[in-house]
Order: structure tokens, then C-alpha cells, then sequence
């Protein structure tokens, strides 16, 4: 267990954060009928409202800021700089922080990282050091770095400062629309995951917490299903933010204490969720930064107040928190998302009203 | 001038709004350097933060809701339904509102509307009659169909109720940010800027106010020079949401009175601002939505702080408020934006730093 993440930790974790950070806006969205469209269904009512915390909008383009400046900001005077692995935007964040803070930074970067994640993270002054497409590997280097060079290491997830910095997503989202139904979060790593439920089991503990893996990736519901952490082939998903190969040491036993359950979801349904934000959100999401939507997508169009209640005037509203975590794409992806977009833009929102 | 126009016609109009429209978010935006990039500049400081109220987060994606409703919510009962003319926004933001309110929508709308705007509005259970491409001829057909069939006219922009309806985003822009040294909006027949501008001189009377016009519909500068209501031929700019050939006869004088200056913008200006709203901001606008933003973008990258005081650990910051006014855009256009944004993303954010 992650002692030393709790709601306290968390609470703690915002006040740091707070000068660096932006509080990202909640988008709601109605899905009104079983096609999971937007509208204002006449007939039937609204039967799911989707929460959105869009991280994307923040400078970084991802929620990872907020594990980086935890932290960061938690290092004593005299430390030279800092160190991390991470597949893009982990090292954005610590890079952009340690620019903020006046740090050195050294990012340890898989080959196959989206090239605009690798130049964005360049661009902030950092020295990018290159490592094969395996996480593990990476995780090596980083601490020879650290060794040799002095420099503190910035785990992408396994500390308890990280998650409680990445917790500071789901404070700030229950701050804003208070309890609901739903939690919806993507799993990489388990930072996210861990400091989100953290908060969400003290604070709204009605709340069904919802985990999202790639079906090619998906190694927290094996662990899961196993009692233990088990490792994954390297996944091949699109989804480059979520393709670690198993769950955290120290988040692991946060996600087994109070996640319900895990969703996966394949390449195809992440594509089709981005041009759907693309369309009805226009928003821009990276495949990891659609996960959790297009679970919760499929979840609130098929909920019971879709399928029991048509007809009525008194739909249940099921009310789904979902994070979007981050909107860094290639732009050769970003096209093929649009292509996506123009046959979903062919066809109307909803069904006309009868 | 427009009498009917005032802050406190725009709280009301407020009150009544709320329940049905989005308090869209602000997004800050720091611009660093003097190529208009975000980043923290380590040598400089930051030079202008933008302030974007992003109204492409409303559901039909954009303002335009406000000023329906504000109308709509006054309608006395017994009224059958409404009809509007439109170029796209407006004509979603009737129909969304008439299917909420429980009236008929009948929408005029050009022949070269783009194909989304005409199926959403379709969508929500309106009735659509094309009429060419000028605005002067779907006036008379909206105007002939509100006699013959005892509807109530929402015109788009030249109405009290209307304005005061656009003036509700100035106005929590306001209520987020306080004070801002500059605010661009686009200008059109000119009921968001008739209806911000209200606002912003009552309640932030230090605030420069910036209108903005492609440079082919460019007849609110034209008119402010003439010192009258000018007309300017069917404009083809792609900000199929700024082809209005005058100004308003109620909104013009508003204009006159608390703008300071208009800019124009080309469309290569407003490709190049989508692109980077794609790639820096993560958000869809349309070509009307990124004509505030060309142009201060374009300005604060000039700001007396990035060409005066660059070297020194002082620099200004001009705060400008911008609205980013929808995100209704055609795939195809999208793509042509996507493949801007490839190029974009291929350069860094902004220069290493030294």
C-alpha cells in the first residue's frame, strides 16, 4: 500500500502545485439517446451526463504537470536537477518544470515517442538521452543518470509525491460538480489512477471507479484478475501515453483497494472517440487522452436509463466523471482522425425528434 | 444608438440564460516570445497572457446560444414557434433553443452554408428553406414567413435582447479575469461586439476594444470611417460566419461608440491561427472563431514588452481578452488545417533556451 498518498497528501499536493498548474475546466455533456450522440433528447430526456476534466487544455497539453511540479517542488536547494523516463508527457511536464523552476533536466526518451513530444520536450531546455521502445530499459538508464550525474530522479508514477500530484485532477473535479455515479480514468502506469481514487474513496465513496487499459496493453486487469503484478508483451496500441508493460509497485495495491473494475478498449474505438471529440467537443485528444471517454461513451449510451426508461419523461441521469488526459498527436494521426470526423460529420447528431 | 442595450439588460439577460447555456471556460495563454509561441521564456519573462474565452465549448459550438435564448426566454406564450435567418450558428442556436423551449423553428438559410452547420440544425427538429448566398434576401424570407405564418422573427444580431444575450460572455469573461488591458472580438452584424463592448465600458472602462473583420468583409471599418453604414460586396472569405455585408442599424452606433479600431485578418492568417489553436491550445475553432485570435496573437507578440524590454527580467505583461467565438468546422476544411498543423508541429514551440 502507498502510505504516504492520502487525501491529506493530495490537499497538500494542490496548495504546491497551485502557481504552476491550471485548473483545468469541467465540460459537461449530455448523451441523450442509445446512439451515445449529443442533443436534448424530447422524448426520453437526458440519460447520461458526462463530467469532463480535459486536462488537455492545460500548457503541457496533459495532466502530467501536476506529478512533475509535486514533486519538484517538495526538492531541497543545492540539487542540480532532475532526471526521468517517460514516452512523451511525463517529459514534457518535467522538462516545462524544471524551465520553471531553474533546474537541469535529463529525459530518458523511447525511439518510437511521437516526434512532436520529443520536440516540444527539447524546446523547453532539456537534454533528451534516446532508449529503445522498452520502458524497462528506460527505468535502467534513468538511474545511471541519476547515479553519475547527481541529479533526482522524477518517476513517471511509482512515488507517492507523483500520484498525489495526479490525484489533484479528480480534487479538482469533485470540488467543481461534487459526487457522482462514475469515475472514469486511463491506467498506464497507475499514478493517475492511484492519487484519482485516493481522493475519490474518501471524498465521494458512492462513486464506481473505472479503469481503462488498451486491449493490447492491458496488464493492470491481468494483475487484477492475477492478485499480483504481471508484465505484458510490449503493447503496440496507438495509445503511446499507455503502454507500459505493468502496473506500478506502489500504486498497484491503491488500484486493487478501490477500483472496481477495468475497461478495455482497442485501437479502432480510440480513433473513432478522437474524431467524436474532434466533432462534438471540438477538442483535440490523443489516443490515451480518449480512453476513458470512449469507455464512458459506450457505458453511458447503454445505461439503464437508455434502455429501461425510453419513453418517459424521467430518465435516471447517471453522472459520469472522465478524464481526458492529454491532447499531444502527431499530426499524421491528427489527419487520419479527421478523415474519421468527416464521415461522422455526414450524419446527423441524433435522430430527428418525432 | 441602443437604448434598449445596457449592463443591466445584459445581467438580466444573464439571469434568464443561465439554466439553458455553458459558462465556457477562460483558457490562459502566455505568449513569450516574439514569434507569438507559448512557452516560459527563462530570459524575458512572459510578455502577453492571453485570456481565451473559449465559446467552442458551448454545445452547438458556439455564442450563439446566448443570444437566442436571451430572446427566446422573453417570448409570451401562446407564440407558435420562431423563424431566423442564418449562415449556420445562428440557425443551431434558434433551433437547439426552440426544441428546449417546446416552439417550431423555422431556419432560412444560404445555399453555401457549410454541410455540418445544416444538418445540425436539421437535427434538432428545425424546418430549413435555402435562399442564395445574401444575407439582404434571407432577411426578406424570414421576414415574409414570420407574417405568414404568425412566428416570432430572432433576428441574428440587431435585436437588444439579442446583443445583450452575446454580451453575457464579456461578461464572465469579466467576472473570471477583472480588468484586461486589451479585448478582441470578432465583428460581424454586430451583436457580440455590441453586446461585450456594453459591458466591458461599464465595467472595465480602461479596457481597449478591438474589433475584428476579414479583409474581405471588411464593412464595420469601412463604416466607422465613413462615419454611416457602408455596404460591401457578398464577401468569399472562409469565416462563413463574418460574410455580413453592413453593419446592424441598432448595433452600429454601439460599435461607434466604444470601439477603438478594427483589424482585418486574411485567410491564410486564419488557416495559420487554426493550426496553431489545433497544436498549442488542443482546440477545434472555425474561421470566424480564430479571427480574434489572429490578431492578437499578432499584437502580442508585438507588444512594447517583447520589442522594449526583451533582456530583462521585467517585462510587462499585456493582459487581452479574446473571445474564441465557435468551432463549427467541414472536414475538408479541417484536413487543410491538420495539414498546416503538420508543419507547425515540426518546428519547436519556440527557441531552445540559452
Amino acid at each position: 500500500m502507498l502510505e504516504n498518498l492520502t487525501l491529506q497528501s493530495v490537499l497538500a499536493a494542490a496548495e504546491r502545485i497551485a502557481p504552476h498548474v491550471v485548473r483545468t475546466p469541467v465540460l459537461r455533456h449530455a448523451l441523450a439517446d442509445a446512439g451515445g450522440e449529443p442533443g436534448h433528447d424530447r422524448a426520453g430526456g437526458l440519460r447520461t451526463e458526462l463530467l469532463l476534466k480535459a486536462e488537455s487544455l492545460q500548457p503541457i497539453g496533459a495532466f502530467k504537470l501536476r506529478g512533475a511540479f509535486s514533486l519538484m517542488t517538495t526538492l531541497i536547494a543545492g540539487i542540480p536537477g532532475v532526471v526521468a523516463h517517460s514516452s512523451g508527457n511525463h517529459a514534457q511536464a518535467v522538462a516545462c518544470a524544471a524551465a520553471r523552476l531553474g533546474l537541469r533536466a535529463v529525459i530518458v526518451m523511447p525511439s518510437d515517442a511521437p516526434e512532436l513530444k520529443r520536440k516540444r520536450t527539447a524546446a523547453w531546455g532539456a537534454e533528451i538521452v534516446t532508449v529503445g521502445p522498452d520502458s524497462d530499459e528506460r527505468a535502467e538508464r534513468c538511474e545511471s543518470i541519476a547515479a553519475t550525474e547527481g541529479l533526482a530522479i522524477v518517476p513517471p508514477y511509482d512515488h507517492p509525491l507523483v500520484a498525489a500530484g495526479q490525484g489533484t485532477a479528480a480534487l479538482e473535479l469533485f470540488e467543481d460538480v461534487g459526487a457522482m455515479s462514475r469515475f472514469y480514468a486511463p491506467v498506464s502506469g497507475g499514478g493517475l489512477m492511484a492519487g484519482c481514487a485516493t481522493v475519490l474513496a474518501a471524498l465521494s465513496p458512492d462513486t464506481e471507479i473505472i479503469g481503462v487499459e488498451p486491449r493490447d496493453g492491458d496488464d493492470t486487469a491481468r494483475s487484477l484478475a492475477a492478485g499480483e503484478r504481471v508484465e505484458v508483451p510490449p503493447p503496440q496500441t496507438i495509445a503511446d501515453g499507455l503502454r507500459v508493460r505493468r502496473p506500478g509497485a506502489l500504486t498497484f495495491p491503491v488500484v486493487q483497494a478501490h477500483v472496481a473494475r477495468i475497461e478495455l478498449v482497442d485501437d479502432d474505438e480510440l480513433l473513432d472517440t478522437m474524431a467524436w471529440a474532434l466533432t462534438h467537443l471540438h477538442l483535440v485528444l490523443e489516443p490515451s487522452g480518449a480512453a476513458a471517454l470512449a469507455v464512458a461513451r459506450r457505458e453511458g449510451a447503454a445505461s439503464p436509463g437508455a434502455t429501461t426508461r425510453a419513453g418517459t419523461n424521467q430518465a435516471e441521469v447517471m453522472r459520469a466523471g472522465v478524464i481526458l488526459s492529454g491532447g499531444n498527436v502527431d499530426s499524421g494521426l491528427l489527419a487520419e482522425v479527421v478523415a474519421r470526423a468527416g464521415g461522422m460529420m455526414a450524419r446527423p447528431p441524433r435522430s430527428p425528434a418525432p
